[in-house]
């Protein structure tokens, strides 16, 4: 995964001494958002990282930036990489799709830049390669830089743990969707899985919602908002209202267990 | 999730001062295996733990134990939680079944004993609610016992992390499925996903890697032993050998991502 490995020890402190003469992209996973979450080695190097990176929307504060707040070394150089604003472009048109390469590719050659000479810290919540934004870079500085990932939990694991109840048992399937896709396909998906997580549900929600009902899952539904984190709200589907949904929320069934009574190990 | 909260400075150090009157049972996921990998939260509760308790098979040292090998205070109390020896009995036996069950109940009464006057950290490898054996000790627990469980990132996130390539990107599905399941089903799952987790593999690897070739999907899975740990293995799945492969071990399909150019947070 990492092309070279410079000891943590190198960039401790910051501004540091004894800078490495090149330095390296890492990418570090925040996990669901609660920091105590976050791993021992994020952490670490979150702390003592002189230049740290992030995605956010323009006006934003970010919510990468806002889960490091309060960790972030004094003298930390922050680079906001702040997404182009598209409201007037449809989201399938090249045009669109042309202002979004543009923006990763100026970011991919900047934090390669910064990279000559020292290490960046891009901040990537979740995990940077469960459906993330980082992967637009990784694809872009992967060869050409060193470049290292380190993993974070996902942020439905973060989600399903603050219902209190296993996602899955036994044998159970598990299914994540994301709530973009056509009714039609979240039904077939819905219908042929033990346990479910909706990602992407905001003003998909009614679509949705619509779908757990027609397969008869409306009512084991959860919806989690900012799960781990401040303001964090946990309710059942079939409670929320429509226009009450943020992107930032996700939807799962938990699973029954197919055989619940086996000792780990152990095979038919 | 938890009865209550109990300050952690309180059961800091072991044997503790100020012990409290009264204890919880804390179930620790330890992530993937690489101890780094553990969140911030259980890494601390651990090396403070003056009672650990773990899962093993009967003359293992136990895949929990070994990955917190170093982090335990000294004077720490080990409780290795043996699974009952059941190889003469059929896996879907009442006998079987009885022998599991008993095991569970008789656990679940010590450590609620052990918690009436201190906190017991129950190990438990990845993430306690995502194929966990915690479950069938927190089913019998919760209600009866001031419990808490720590978020662990899940085994399969550390181990499409060794691979370095994204598991999910746009729309992608993503579907979790254990190895243990008809030829038939495993086929019809693996038609419908993008990308694929199967858990459980072991000896049902010879199946796994037939429902994968039948459905065109061979080629691109990949088989990972003990993902972040020592020994890790990363192979393409066509080139282990059916008897080659532990029950610790995951085979993964990536997805190709249904739409990869899109700023995070925007919705169609």
């Amino acid at each position: 995964m990492s092309d070279r490995v410079i000891p943590d020890s190198v960039t401790q402190g910051c501004p540091a001494q004894g800078r490495p003469t090149s330095g390296r992209i890492i990418c570090a996973g925040l996990g669901p958002g609660d920091p105590e979450l976050m791993s021992v080695r994020a952490d670490r190097l979150i702390r003592s990282a002189c230049h740290v990176a992030y995605f956010r929307k323009a006006g934003r504060a970010g919510q990468a930036r806002r889960i490091v707040e309060g960790m972030l070394a004094p003298g930390v150089i922050e680079h906001p990489m702040e997404y182009p604003v598209t409201t007037e472009l449809p989201v399938d048109s090249p045009a669109y799709r042309d202002a979004l390469a543009g923006f990763y590719d100026s970011w991919a050659a900047r934090l390669t830049d910064l990279a000559r000479t020292q290490d960046v810290v891009v901040l990537c919540e979740g995990d940077p390669f469960f459906y993330g934004s980082f992967m637009h870079l990784h694809t872009r500085l992967q060869g050409h830089v060193a470049l290292e990932v380190v993993p974070g939990m996902t942020g439905m694991t973060g989600c399903w743990n603050v219902t209190g109840i296993p996602i899955t048992w036994g044998d159970d399937v598990l299914t994540v969707l994301t709530g973009t896709m056509p009714e039609a396909e979240l039904i077939r998906h819905m219908q042929a899985t033990d346990a479910l997580v909706v990602m992407k549900t905001g003003r998909n929600l009614p679509r949705v919602r619509s779908a757990l009902a027609l397969t008869g899952r409306l009512e084991e539904a959860w919806l989690i908002e900012r799960g781990t984190m401040p303001g964090q709200r946990v309710i059942r589907l079939a409670e929320a209202h429509d226009d009450d949904c943020p992107y930032f929320a996700i939807v799962l069934v938990h699973g029954h267990g197919r055989r619940p009574e086996r000792a780990q190990g152990d095979e038919p």
